[in-house]
């Protein structure tokens, strides 16, 4: 349903391409900040250093993401600016497949911000939208940042946090939750408190989960297995060992 | 002259923070764009993997740029949005200390942009700057892209270019310019085509360029050694290095 540039897939740059045109359609509708955009620029620069692709490591946290979601009492998606602005239908559809739910949470909270987003996810198709309510709080951070809803984040067992700020994933980690983290850079500390990192760019972890959500739902054994031999530590080896082969 | 942001020097996160507040006073100001918002996100993941300080390396080829600026028959920084937005004071006193001019230059013309930016300068105490007339062409650019002044950067023998666009790199290149590059990543092609690359953030190379100048103003012995012993493939490689050797 975005509309979307007219650029053929094929195009060496059409996922750039793709990016930019979703980021800027964000920054339109009052979705992407100014530090969002900064924080895209940041992302790029990690993902270019890493080739622009899914590794098979990321690919493996991907899988394992798909499986603790699929195997949660309660799984939330927590949605900010740039997750809604870069993948809107592919969160409502990984949110369909897993039957997670979605929660808009921004580290710059506004009423009118959450509201934009959840319009905008509302338009890609989704249903039940959370993060409006914002009635129970995060222990340990300010007031305005800790701010969720009782019977979303609070309530879950496991969320899948894609661009989440340091802060906040620990302070997340800290409520035993299972946190399954989408970053591109494997030494921030998001990844790192993460169960579950996934060093990836989100437009192409998020439809990734997806995909494996699709072929594990239903096969609890494989969830388990997928669970079981996901290694968080190699995962960020393997991606800070991709910077470290940058081109001599 | 700039209205800065009340953190102590001495706090750890100093530098970024005044860059935060730089970028978003360009933001407000008209002089930084969504791009220039992305790139300086970029811009932050090559430092922070760059160790975020001004290496022996960097600091040498500000030596050389100061150098070559000095010895010039015809020296032209030219300033785009970010480098106006975060460094409007400094590129004017690196212009009085080397006699340079100053010349707006955007890869996203607008003329209220290139507007806004001379204001901005002329605020923060520059003479004359260039970039409004656009009455000359750099050769192999699309029209809007080629755009100069005739006694500007296309009269120039050697130009000040910081976060420049490859292709307008190259093409300054291949008009013959000594080209001084400033841009945190090695990789890319700006740096790479430029006689002189200096990996550093802007925040610290153009203040580094001016104490530089101003120890060789004055001596064409030292400027010429400067200049001689400076080696861009090996500055290159060392920026290179210091990525590679990103904490396991």
């Amino acid at each position: 349903m975005t509309e979307e540039v007219s650029v053929p897939e094929s195009h060496p740059r059409y996922e750039s391409l793709l990016t930019r045109h979703r980021i800027e359609a964000g920054v339109e509708r009052g979705i992407t900040s100014k530090q969002g955009l900064i924080a895209e620029g940041r992302g790029e620069a990690f993902d270019y250093l890493l080739g622009e692709e899914t590794t098979d490591s990321a690919d493996r946290a991907a899988r394992a993401a798909a499986a603790y979601l699929l195997s949660a009492e309660h799984a939330v998606v927590s949605v900010n600016g740039n997750a809604a602005a870069l993948v809107p239908e592919e969160l409502v559809e990984l949110a369909d497949v897993t039957g997670a739910e979605l929660e808009v949470n921004l580290f710059n909270r506004t009423r009118e911000r959450i509201e934009a987003i959840a319009d905008y996810l509302r338009e890609h198709g989704a249903e039940g939208v959370k993060g409006l309510d914002a009635d129970a709080r995060i222990p340990g951070l300010d007031h305005e940042r800790a701010k969720v809803d009782s019977d979303g984040i609070y309530d879950a067992d496991v969320v899948l946090v894609p661009l989440e700020d340091g802060d906040r994933a620990e302070a997340l980690g800290e409520m035993g939750k299972t946190e399954l983290v989408v970053d591109l850079n494997p030494l921030s500390r998001s990844p790192q408190v993460a169960t579950v990192p996934i060093v990836d760019n989100i437009i192409r972890a998020i439809p990734t989960i997806t995909e494996h959500a699709r072929e594990l739902a239903g096969d609890p054994a494989a969830q388990q297995a997928a669970i079981e031999t996901f290694d968080a530590d190699a995962a960020l080896a393997d991606a800070k060992r991709r910077i470290r082969e940058v081109e001599a």
